[in-house]
């Protein structure tokens, strides 16, 4: 099976930034088989003509908590959130259906906004991972693991246990990586972090866990170990090319040094921190230093929407407003973040993040129809500073095309309906709490 | 000429915050006849159905340089543009027919982003008021005057009689309130301030100008007057109610005490101050003293887009960073601002900024169609975090329907190419000096 592209503006997002302003890309079966100038190719049995588009690869989402939706827009404003309504509303009614419904609107939420490869820490893994088969996107996920009794797991090692078999079923699926995900440094013992890491350098995957991104986290690890929760990580020879540090608001100069040493992957999720008042993750020194970071846009609970082009923009603002520099973080290379460098950070990249011949076809066209999108002097800066999710038009992943002039395959009013009708319990406990 | 918009989840904003989840809005001729539960009325013209909307008041942008369209993506990333490109590509390139399309396509942009009224300082205002007229949105419009030889005046004496004269003739019209701009604290002598201050205070209108924006702004006030800009005005009498202080970012308590004290009014521009790295306003301190505050887009050179949707979100996340806080601003408060806050901020609050009987017909409806527009525990929460300019369906201004599903009534693809066609020598010159 073979598809046309034409009429292409590409960013390649390869090494060398190479672009091509009249373009064409061939996608055989899930592969990128051609990309450069207008050619010729034989059995093309289907076009796509991205007249008056941008085309880029597929972004990368690199930290979520898709079946979270149902929580949106729930509180945003109240303090101590996550211990008043988070943690009590999934104790009471996450289950395993509205864990599925909750990530077949959030995966088709991310498809529409050019999300095409997303990393994921939540529970009931294997049924987001039939989410993410049904919806079409490619997805690193992982079961969470934390030290206390959740919807699906009464302690850590049986969230230990869940997790392994839940890679072990996985691991060979064309769309799913799977991974294990401990909470957060200060909700898992040295015990559980050490056994996750045993767990994940076994099957060579990655173990995503939040970090330095709580006040009282950083004045816990202060006062009991007198460290910072990287320096404990390292300590616990939990430190290394596996971990995904989730956030990492408030890491200083030595643990950046720490995690270059250790090849330590960061996702920052700018929308999400910025919203809780949390601080500003310091993505300069990280990236000054080699330590590969994407965005993450968080669940809906904490980001709100599902789109890297919130986390593109803001994370401009917060950054150049940081270290005081409009220069700093210029839009191609926040661009290349929302894309090759999130595909690092996941340790896939050499799979897809850039638009290259043999990586897999994970390809998304944004128009520049709205009135937002013109005029372009840099298809970078549009992108960063004007575009949003409603401005992509089509959306392939491996190979296959999943949006269609911004409408999905499957039917979003479908999807919503279903999740409303799994919703009833939750939300009548939602309004219960709020009151 | 009646209009009845009914099934609406109508959010007031008038001072009891009121809403009507299954409401009726009732528009006769330019104003509001009726608001609130459904209820029967005679010889209705029109009817709009506003199911799976939420109905608010037309948002106000207190800031713009509508006219500066052109210059959008044009090197944002740029250290000292104003001086590198904006101001050599004015003078060389700006023109009455250039500001004229550029004002259309801009407003074209407002509307359908749900933008009803602006206020904007630049050249050509006769020009930019007819864009208006044409486009029928509402504008606060005032001719800059600037120090230096520009592109509609050689000095800024004859800037001072353009504008002048620009009050006397538009001061009537129904959609347009003439004011006067002078450009900034730092780009005027206090004797030009202290004429258009008589001029301002002679018509009784507004005089918006740039304040505690730049860097070397605040080290010329401080090494000439051992003064800050704000206390400058004041000593020079121009601070007083009729000032629109714009950006604000580096004022001081004592500054904000004699704004109070002066009753002044502050256009806060979040995205563009993010983006150029400026600073942060402290808008907390500025709203707990009563001081009038609206949101500004800025000129899309530099805020990009012209919509208060993406200012509400990063507004949200820059002061509850600022503060550490993320129960600060509320939503709720976040919408206030760009509603009714704006309209107190431009002195036209009488007339629009909320949906009541008597006031004029600005409405939008904000379609809860889209992925990211559900659930909907807060309306204010899902247009804060979550909405964006393409959730705009439709849109009323002056009791007229000038953007109807997500369409204005003028084609924007033909303002498109107005605009392209008279930026040919802008678009050249813009290439050359980024060379």
């Amino acid at each position: 099976m073979r598809t046309l592209i034409k009429n292409a503006w590409i960013l390649t997002m390869n090494e060398k930034m190479q672009e091509y302003k009249d373009g064409q890309i061939v996608i055989e079966d899930d592969k990128i088989l051609y990309v450069g100038k207008p050619k010729e190719f034989d059995s093309i049995d289907n076009i796509v003509d991205a007249k008056n588009c941008l085309v880029l690869p597929g972004m990368v989402n690199t930290h979520c908590h898709v079946s979270m939706l149902p929580f949106r827009s729930l509180q945003d404003d109240c303090p101590d959130r996550l211990r008043r309504f988070l943690f009590p509303l999934e104790n009471a009614c996450m289950n395993e259906d509205l864990a599925y419904y909750g990530a077949c609107y959030g995966t088709g939420e991310m498809l529409l906004s050019g999300i095409t490869t997303f990393a994921d820490m939540y529970y009931f893994m294997d049924k987001v991972a039939l989410a993410c088969e049904k919806m079409g996107i490619r997805a690193v996920l992982g079961e969470t693991i934390i030290d206390q009794p959740t919807c699906d797991a009464k302690n850590a090692v049986e969230a230990l246990k869940i997790g392994e078999k839940f890679i072990e079923e996985w691991k060979h699926h064309p769309l799913i990586t799977p991974m294990l995900a401990p909470h957060a440094t200060n909700t898992n013992t040295e015990e559980i972090f050490r056994k996750a890491m045993e767990i994940v350098k076994k099957h060579d995957t990655l173990m995503m866990t939040h970090v330095a991104e709580m006040d009282y986290e950083m004045t816990y690890f202060r006062n009991k170990y007198n460290m910072t929760p990287i320096e404990w990580l390292e300590s616990i020879s939990c430190l290394n090319q596996h971990v995904l540090a989730v956030h990492c608001i408030h890491i200083n100069e030595a643990d950046i040094q720490l995690m270059k040493k250790h090849d330590v992957k960061v996702s920052h999720c700018p929308v999400s921190n910025l919203k809780a008042g949390k601080g500003i993750a310091p993505a300069k020194d990280i990236m000054e230093n080699g330590v590969a970071m994407g965005f993450g846009t968080d669940g809906a609970s904490s980001g709100n929407t599902l789109d890297l082009f919130i986390q593109m923009r803001m994370f401009a603002g917060a950054q150049k407003t940081k270290y005081h520099d409009r220069s700093l973080f210029p839009a191609k290379e926040i661009v290349r973040i929302a894309t090759i460098e999130g595909a690092k950070a996941l340790r896939i990249d050499e799979q897809i993040g850039s638009l290259e011949v043999g990586k897999k076809a994970d390809i998304v066209l944004i128009s520049l129809e709205s009135a937002h999108m013109f005029p372009v002097y840099d298809p970078y800066s549009i992108l960063v500073y004007s575009a949003n999710a409603s401005d992509v038009k089509d959306v392939f992943v491996n190979g296959k095309q999943v949006v269609s002039d911004r409408k999905l395959k499957v039917d979003l009013s479908i999807l919503r309906e279903q999740l409303q009708k799994e919703m009833k319990e939750f939300s009548k406990k939602a309004e219960e709490l709020s009151k």
